[in-house]
C-alpha cells in the first residue's frame, strides 16, 4: 500500500505551494488518485464520480431540451482516418494510442483510440445524411478519449478521460454557427448556474483552435493561482470534415453540397475546474447544486441513553431533509437532499474535520441541550450570508428554510468567484508591467491589445509562458476600441484575455 | 451510402430466416448498425441508445438502493496483470486487444483493452483496503470493454460492448456469496419488472463459468427461436483475484487474511434480449417500462383548416400526457411519458408502419370526427388485454387511465413471454428425444439429467452444440429428484437446464 494516496490530513495552504495544496485537496476529499500503473491515468474514485455524475446528468438535461440525441460510436478508430483531414492529423498524431494486435495476431491496419469522434462519425455521417430532410442531425456521445499526454495532472490533463462530445451536421453555415453559439451559451449558464464558475466566453486564435476547426469559441475560467481554465470549447468545424469523408446532401435547391459541421465538448476536467474555483485551504467546497451531500449530521451524546434519543431524532430530521427536491419542477431527474448521520466511533471534532474537507456545504450538530430546545447547531462550509460562525436555529424553520439556505450559499460562492475574477482582471498597456504581473509563476487574467498576428502570439508564449485565452465575446471584455500591441506596438483592434493557463 | 444499412421496409419472417429478421427488426427500428470499420463494432444510434439509457438509470437506482457506488477505473489495462490470475488469463488471453504504441513510441509494457476489470481494480482493492473496517467494499462502473470475438451479432456479441461491471470486496465468503446472490437478485427483478422478460436463475457449470470465478451464477432467457440469451451474470470470485493481487486485510481477530471477492454484469446484449423476448414479423416491441416513446399521435385531416383544428387538440392531448410521470414516488429519476406527434407530409398509414416497426407501445389517431366526438382512435402495438383490434375511448378517460393501459400493456408482454417459456419448455429423459429436439437449427429449453462430468457436458456440446445453461435454483427447474444422464445412463442428483445459445 502506498501511504502517499492515503489520507495524512495535511493540505498545504496555497499560498506555499499551489500545486501541491490542489492534489491534497483532492486526497483529502477522496475524489481520486493517479493510477501509477497506467500512465497518466487516474482513478476517479466514489465521491469525485459522484460529481461527475450531477455534472452529466445537468448537462445531458441540458443537450436534451436543445434537441440533441445521444448515441455511442466505436472506441477505435481506423489510423487512415485520421488522416483524413490535414490540420486533424497534424494535431493529434503525437497524442495517439494504437492497438496494433488483437485476437493474438498483428492487424493489418492499426486502430487508435480515439483522441476526439469527428473522424469516425464524419464517416458515419456520410453514411446517414444523403438529403436536406436528414439535416439538422444533432447528436452527443458520453465516452472516454485517451490522447497520450507527457504532463498530466489529475482531472485537468489525463490520459485518459471521461466527455461528452457533440457533433452535429447542418445545410448552412449560419446554422452551424448558431449551434456553436448556443452551445457555448449552454456550458456558460451551466458553468454559472450549477458550479457558481464565472467565465469568460471568447472565440480562439487561429493558433489555438481545434486542429480541424474553422473557428474555436470557449469559455474561460479563473483558477484561484490567477491561472486560466480552458473549461469548454465549441467548434465551427466549417466543410472541413464533410469534405474528409465526403459527407454531402442534396440541399433544397437539388444541388449537392458538403453538410456543416460542428463539435463541442466538456470533460472530466470541470472536476478541477470546481475545485479550484471554491475550495480552501480546509479543502474542499462544492455548491450545493453539484454536492452529493448536502448536510452531515454529527450526533453528540455522553450515554448510551443520549446516543439513542438524539439518534432518533437525528433519523427523523434526516427523513424530513431527504424528502426535499431540490430540482426544479419539469426536471428529468429528482435531486433529492443527501444526508449522511456520522456515528462512527469518533470524536465529533474528527468528524467535523472530515466532513468539511470532503466540502459538505452544510454540518448539523444535535446534542441533548438541542433536542430540548427543539433546535439544531448549524455550520456551513465556508461564512457566507448564509450562515456565519455556528447558527442556532429552530428545528422546523430549519428545515423549512433548508432549500433556501442551500440557494443561497450556492449564489455566494458565486458571488465570492466572481469577486475574485474582479480583483484578480487586469487592464494591462506596457510590456514592463506585463513581465511583472506574470513573472514567475504569477498569473492573473490581463486584458492586453495584441497586433493579431501569430509570431507575436508564439514570441509572447515563448518569453512568459502566457497565451491569448481568448478574444472575447460582447459583454465579456473592456468595452471594444483600438489600441496599440502590448509586446509590437502594432495597431490592434481590440484587447484580447492573457493568463498562463491548465 | 450503403443501401443494406437504410431502411428498406422488409422485415423476413421469423420462421423464414430468424437471424435474418433479427437484423432485420434492428435495422427497421432504427436501433443500430454494424460499424464494419472497426471489426466486430456496431454504432449505438439514438433510438437504440435511447432504450440503453432508460436500461442503464433503473438499474443504477437497484444498485444504489443496494448501497454500491459508481467510480471509474482505467480503460487499459497492464499486460502482466491479465496474467496474474491462471484461470482468467487462459480465457481472455485470446480475446484481448494489445496497445503497443503510444505518444509516436513502442511501450516498454504493452496494455490491453479491458475485456472486463477483475485486475485492474484487484490492484486498487489492494491500495485501498487494510482492515475489517474498510470492507465490504461496493463498487460499480459503467464502461465499455472490449473482446476481440470472431463471430458477432449487433447487441448479442461485439467487440466492443457497453455495459456495468460491479466489483465488491468482503470480510467472509458467506457475506460475499450473499452479494452474489442478491445482485443476481437484482438483475432477475430487473429483468422481470422492467424488461417483462421471465429468467431461469442458476449456477454455471465449471466448464462455463467465468475464467477467475469459483462460481458463477447466471440468469438465462429463452429467444423465440428457442435458443437461450445468458443474460447477466454474478460471481463468486473466491480469494482468487485477492491472492493475485496481495489484498490483505486484517479482521477482527487481528489476523491477516485476503479479501472475498464478487463481480457481476450486464451489457448492452439486454437490448438484443429484448428484441427476441417481444418483437414480431412487424418489427419492434416494446415494453413501455423501456420504451423511449410511449405514444405518437398521427393527426388525421383532409384542409389547413381541419389540420390547425386537429395539431391544437393533438398538441393539447401531448401536453396532458406528458405530465404523467410513470416513475415510482421515491425514484431518482422522473419517468415523464415520451409522446411524439407525426405531422409529416406523409399518408397515415405510412407514418403507421413506421412507428409500428419501432414498437411504440400506443398509436393515437386523431381526426376531425374525433374532434367533434371528444374521443381519441387507439391502438396499441400489439393486442393485449390492455387493447385489442382499434379502440374509439372518450378523450379524458384515456388520459385519466393511460397510465394503467400502459401498465397493463407491461403485464401482458410479461404473460405472453411466460407463456411462450412454459411452452417452449421440455422434460427430456432419452437421447434419441434429445437429438430430435435439437436436431438441425432447432432449440427449446430442456431440463435433462447430467452425470455432472465436464466429459460429457463437453460430448452432448460437440455432438449437438446444446450447452448446460445453468444448474436451477430452487423454484426455477422440476422437482429436485436424482435420475439417469441424457447421455451417458449415469447417476445424476438432479435436472439441468440445456439449450443451444447465443
Amino acid at each position: 500500500m502506498s501511504d502517499k494516496d492515503r489520507s495524512t490530513g495535511k493540505i498545504t495552504p496555497r499560498n506555499e505551494d499551489y500545486p501541491q495544496w490542489y492534489q491534497d485537496v483532492i486526497r483529502e476529499a477522496d475524489l481520486a488518485e493517479p493510477a501509477k500503473v497506467v500512465k497518466g491515468c487516474m482513478v476517479i474514485k466514489p465521491y469525485g464520480y459522484a460529481i461527475w455524475e450531477k455534472i452529466q446528468r445537468s448537462l445531458d438535461a441540458r443537450f436534451k431540451e436543445t434537441g440533441h440525441q445521444n448515441a455511442y460510436f466505436p472506441l477505435l478508430v481506423p489510423q487512415s482516418f485520421i488522416t483524413k483531414e490535414a490540420d486533424h492529423v497534424e494535431g493529434f498524431a503525437p497524442e495517439l494510442a494504437v492497438v496494433t494486435h488483437a485476437g493474438g495476431e498483428a492487424l493489418e491496419e492499426p486502430y487508435v483510440i480515439r483522441p476526439t469522434s469527428e473522424t469516425i462519425i464524419g464517416h458515419f455521417f456520410g453514411k446517414w445524411i444523403s438529403s436536406h430532410r436528414d439535416l439538422p442531425m444533432l447528436v452527443n456521445q458520453w465516452a472516454n478519449v485517451m490522447r497520450w499526454e507527457l504532463r498530466t495532472r489529475m482531472f485537468l490533463r489525463t490520459t485518459e478521460f471521461l466527455w461528452q462530445e457533440g457533433h452535429t451536421a447542418h445545410a448552412t453555415h449560419a446554422e452551424a454557427i448558431s449551434e456553436v453559439e448556443r452551445m457555448l451559451g449552454v456550458y456558460s449558464e451551466f458553468a454559472h448556474t450549477m458550479m457558481a464558475m464565472p467565465v469568460i466566453c471568447g472565440t480562439k486564435t487561429a493558433s489555438e483552435k481545434f486542429a480541424g476547426a474553422e473557428q474555436s469559441l470557449c469559455i474561460e475560467a479563473l483558477m484561484q493561482d490567477g491561472k486560466a481554465l480552458q473549461a469548454g470549447t465549441s467548434h465551427d468545424l466549417g466543410q472541413n470534415f464533410g469534405k474528409a469523408f465526403d459527407v454531402k446532401f442534396q440541399n433544397e435547391a437539388g444541388e449537392l453540397d458538403y453538410v456543416w459541421q460542428t463539435s463541442w465538448g466538456v470533460s472530466t476536467r470541470l472536476i478541477g475546474g470546481l475545485i479550484m474555483t471554491h475550495s480552501n485551504d480546509d479543502g474542499l467546497v462544492l455548491p450545493p447544486n453539484l454536492a452529493p451531500i448536502h448536510a452531515v449530521i454529527v450526533p453528540i451524546y455522553r450515554s448510551d441513553e443520549e446516543r439513542s434519543k438524539v439518534l432518533e431524532t437525528a433519523e427523523a430530521l434526516k427523513r424530513e431533509l431527504q424528502d426535499i427536491d431540490l430540482a426544479p419542477p419539469r426536471s428529468r431527474f429528482r435531486d433529492f437532499v443527501e444526508v449522511v448521520i456520522d456515528d462512527r466511533d469518533l470524536r465529533p471534532g474528527a468528524k467535523y474535520y472530515h466532513w468539511e474537507r470532503r466540502g459538505v456545504p452544510l454540518r448539523i450538530e444535535l446534542g441533548p441541550k438541542d433536542l430540548a430546545k427543539g433546535q439544531v447547531a448549524v455550520k456551513m462550509r465556508i461564512d457566507t450570508a448564509a450562515g456565519t460562525g455556528k447558527l442556532f436555529l429552530d428545528r422546523n424553520e430549519f428545515v423549512a428554510t433548508f432549500r433556501a439556505r442551500l440557494q443561497t450559499y450556492q449564489e455566494e460562492l458565486l458571488a465570492q468567484a466572481k469577486q475574485r475574477l474582479t480583483e484578480r482582471t487586469v487592464v494591462i498597456d506596457t510590456w514592463d508591467q506585463f513581465l511583472e504581473v506574470f513573472s514567475g509563476e504569477n498569473s492573473t487574467f490581463a486584458w492586453c491589445h495584441w497586433d493579431g498576428t501569430a509570431q507575436t502570439e508564439a514570441a509572447i508564449k515563448t518569453e512568459t509562458r502566457v497565451t491569448i485565452r481568448c478574444i472575447p465575446h460582447a459583454g465579456y471584455g473592456p468595452e471594444v476600441s483600438p489600441g496599440r500591441c502590448i509586446k509590437t506596438g502594432q495597431p490592434s483592434a481590440q484587447r484580447v484575455l492573457m493568463a498562463k493557463a491548465y
